[in-house]
């Protein structure tokens, strides 16, 4: 019996809206609409509050799943999308889309493959996020999307992705209207809260972290604590979290594999080394060779900025710099440091790592075709 | 007889006028403030047209230095100080001051080293600028500091950092009272003109580039022609260029030795990898280690966006961002790419490399601890 | 028989998506999707080159009209949608809305009424943009305008608002392989040309300018050339212009008219004070009161940096500052002139004014209530 | 006997460190040196954490009025520099230079004319920052300022300009080791503490509230206590305030009196009408006729977004924009409406207003020629 094959395919677009790539992908007949369980999308907008590329290119790929499927586009909502924006330094606007073949013929030998499982977790009240029943929603979404994706266990999993709500002056007021309170009043400081929350979720589904010693207390404060395996963000859109986990299973059976690691600062270009070399990959001379570089499927990274002192010591400006929000210089520097090792500037560079990695660090992974 | 040895002091900075550090340099005794022949600074402003760090540092270092000296701020004008602005990404500011000390005991070994000359050219007319009148004259003068710093031939200058003067309203009109007319009536423009002619004038006095093929048509035009040692700023401060010719030579007795190399792209760090090679090191696992980085004493490069098309094919978005000027893109990705290869962010990294590299390349040298 | 009532409706929205004010017009009844006939937006991008807030709530009003009339989206083109972004200083980010009711019972009396025409031009092939083919079918275009809008003479026009087509890489080179030039080969500086070519088709259609005194050469070049009732703006998104006519007319019967003046430099509030005199309104202590405000149904203005010298001989850094693009000065300091006038910061201000007013001013025009 | 005479002067620069302007009033006797009590300034830089054009500004005005008197830089302490940074919209880049002629024979008739007084507190401990301590040490500054000023009353007081410290790391540390804790760990909050426990204190000094209702936490929390005549800035350079004290009063006899007013909102036109108003002033068709604005000496203005809700009910996006720093926004929209009234650029406009007027609005000032 064929087992299925997660598929990725990396799509450069012109502009937030050109779906061009994606069309091209349906058109060429290489994946069929119906395949694709996930879109991840850097997109060139600041990546901040007012960055409005990721709703323009989520609009714009919904747009063209539900006339390629035939259906409204709010009949889209089983595919998450992850925009994340933010190209700076030389980063390339690319979409990521993910897709199963159950019926194909995978040409993947023996051995564990690029496994995929998708689900959301409940709605959250507005006094849920930022705390504990977040988290602990979150951990129970993780292990159901494990079992989906046939998962054998934590240690196989390598990249938990996660689109999750924030708290939105509407909604702070209904909690207040049911006489109950926020984990903050402050919008955007909710984003950070939903996103450690959402990450220490994960580091509990996979053992990294036990439940036990975590409360409200630590959420979004004691960033001591972290997953080496979330990769999570906030949108306004939802009031669910969307969830991609990625893992290996030997239950799939496609030609690319997944391996994580975690830079333990922004410059920590040894942590990529790593994760390359577990994919049987090295570069030569400072960089991969074109052979092995066009192994490479996706790189998956997380950055932001030392909360204190500088970078191994040295003084960095990304928080005294009011042209230039701090989260869009992070994004810079890790890109730069990951294109030199990669030789591509094809790379999803993420920025607002709470409990995702240490402090000015965070996770990396990499999808590569098998040897 | 004892050779005159070039020392080198990397001093970090809390703002632009913290030259506390380079007093303690000179409070320590390590080096006396008239042993200062040059010093070069990476400020924290935009690296644009209303980057006032550049002249704010000059004028503190200036202060700081004449009252070490007893003189008044303007009797150093005899030591350029280039300050290039922007700290994009990781990159931290810092100073570099070079000293060159005549009456020591170099503690170097034979063969040869570290050797500095300095000098200026003459007050540019408004009709010289960016025109082969100031290419000539660049490349005399960087002859002459060749010269001054018993630098054997070309082959052993290996960085020509110049600061070069740029056209101002003030001086177009001179010009047009005088009957004459200028390269461009754009001020901006005129800071790439005048670059990119010192930069040939580089190229002419280096041998890599014959004169006889260079015109006026061809300055900041045509950019397959280009010096792989041409370092070049422009500041309106000035009406002549000072110049720092970096090189060994024998004649020469320090501790340190330079190398240079060209990176042909913004992500090429198989550049600097091989620059690393030509001075006995080499990254492990993709990075320096602490023992080697220890003998890097300064890393200097250029950067800017490519003019067209991607970066190896990929798009990126430098010149299409209207709020992040695109030379300040282009130093976050270069400072990334070389930071993870050297370990650190203290980087002088500088923008607008017209003639200096290919397209979207540009020079890099690094000095270095002799072995 | 009855006339014609051209409706406008001013609507905020919460971000460029938000189409729920005109989705509220819509369940209200108070308009008809059918009715539509063009609407302006004042979106919260930067208003410059990746400025996709335009775009984006383009596709979203597309969408909702689409939807409503129960059609696809592209058939909606007949409807022009000019969105403008920035909105700087306390700008309100907004959608106008234009309807034409011809079935109603039109509540104004007798005398001259807001009246609307709505064209097209031709496509333009690129060589023929920003110069005088594009100029004349512009022209010719406005006064299809004029009469479709049943407007008796120039005199009578008070606002053309113009969208136009700029060049892309893609146009250049098929300009190239047809063995033609184009105006320009910059695709940001074509924007200005075709603004400019529109905006002096205009002033030909209107009267204000001769087409024998015209000529490529003078486009965007000789500035002393201007409309004072172009307001025109340049898309990538389109080949053809779209133009919205506006003026007065005894043919038509609503309660709405308009005038229009034009500002000699950004802080030019006399102009304004002359456009309100027109209208029969009057500032109270500098301001309108809350009555008159009530009256003003939109205030569309055109502003752009002085291109030399400063604003009444005090220095601006519009033209200096790398951080913020000098449209976005000019838009904020325009928005503040008028909003302190007006007393209200629903301003459809916009930026790039080519041959539209005086260098450093711009037309600007005010819709009102009747008495 | 002759009384001291309070003289001004609008000085334009061409970037941070012209004081060519202010060298030209010393070459031409207009003043002397030694007779400068306070120099104001507004330089182009982002008025935020990373703005050093304020410090540049100081440094070079510094070094020329120490030069001018023939003393050190830091001998010229005395007088008070308040530079504050942000020329958004149109706002031109100038100094205002305040002197005091003693001997001279006044021109002025008979009563109040403007006065000056100069004082500045103890150095803070930095727990006492932001807090009660600092808020009684500068009410009793102003009354002494007042005193040395020879002003009658509160009432005669029509603006207190303030530089107060904030909380560096440093301090903070300090505290710490002193076993004592400070109003924030935050050193940019700290920025809105000091400014406002300024302004409290102002507003205590004046009789506009009372001691009694303050408290550490009312202070930059409850934003409905204010004065309607301090304006404060904090910078990082001192340890102690200065205060400036500008008032009428009959013990001096210069040619320039003040009045003060105060901006309910950014729009609020009519306050500015008000302030005229009292000056014996008035626009015409909405603006200052060249006569009037002859008159004007000096205009004066705090601006900041309202916290919450928008402008008169229409929503702006100063607090949603991650690439332009709000109170950037709130100087251009200000600028803008006085620029309109007044018919000049040349306006002191400067943010965080924290107790300076009601939310969204601010204290403004004019100073004028007498009639």
């Amino acid at each position: 019996m064929p087992k299925p094959a997660c598929l990725t395919f990396r799509v450069p677009m012109r502009d937030p809206a050109d779906t061009s790539g994606v069309a091209a992908l349906f058109d060429s007949g290489r994946i069929r609409p119906e395949e694709v369980v996930a879109v991840l999308g850097k997109t060139e907008g600041n990546g901040c509050v007012n960055d409005f590329t990721r709703g323009y290119a989520t609009m714009a790929l919904r747009g063209l799943l539900a006339a390629r499927l035939g259906v409204a586009p709010a009949a889209t909502g089983h595919v998450p999308m992850v925009m994340s924006g933010g190209t700076e330094g030389g980063l390339s606007p690319h979409f990521l889309v993910i897709a199963v073949r159950r019926d194909g013929t995978p040409p993947g030998a023996d051995g564990a493959a690029l496994a995929i499982g998708v689900t959301t977790t409940h709605s959250f009240a507005p006094w849920e996020l930022g705390r504990m029943a977040q988290l602990r929603e979150t951990a129970g979404a993780v292990r159901r999307a494990m079992a989906d994706a046939a998962i054998a266990g934590p240690q196989d999993v390598h990249l938990v992705q996660i689109k999750c709500p924030l708290l939105t002056q509407a909604k702070i007021e209904a909690a207040r209207q049911a006489g109950r309170d926020t984990c903050t009043d402050d919008t955007y400081a909710s984003m950070g809260f939903s996103r450690g929350a959402s990450a220490l979720g994960v580091a509990v589904a996979l053992g990294e972290l036990a439940e036990d010693g975590l409360s409200d207390a630590v959420i979004d404060h004691d960033h001591g604590l972290w997953s080496a395996r979330a990769s999570t963000s906030a949108g306004s859109e939802i009031d669910h979290a969307e969830l991609i986990v990625l893992g290996n299973s030997t239950g799939w059976g496609g030609d690319a594999v997944i391996a994580h690691g975690v830079m333990q600062d922004g410059i920590d270009a040894g942590a990529m080394h790593e994760v390359l070399d577990r994919l049987g990959i090295a570069p030569v001379r400072g960089q991969l060779t074109g052979e092995d570089r066009a192994r490479i499927r996706a790189v998956i990274a997380k950055a932001e900025p030392p909360r204190a002192g500088g970078i191994r010591g040295a003084r960095h400006i990304m928080w005294d710099d009011s042209d230039i929000n701090p989260t869009r210089h992070a994004r810079a520097l890790v890109g730069g440091v990951l294109a030199g090792m990669i030789g591509t500037t094809e790379l999803f560079v993420s920025g607002g790592a709470e409990h995702q990695g240490p402090d000015g660090g965070g996770p990396i992974a990499v999808i590569a075709a098998r040897t």
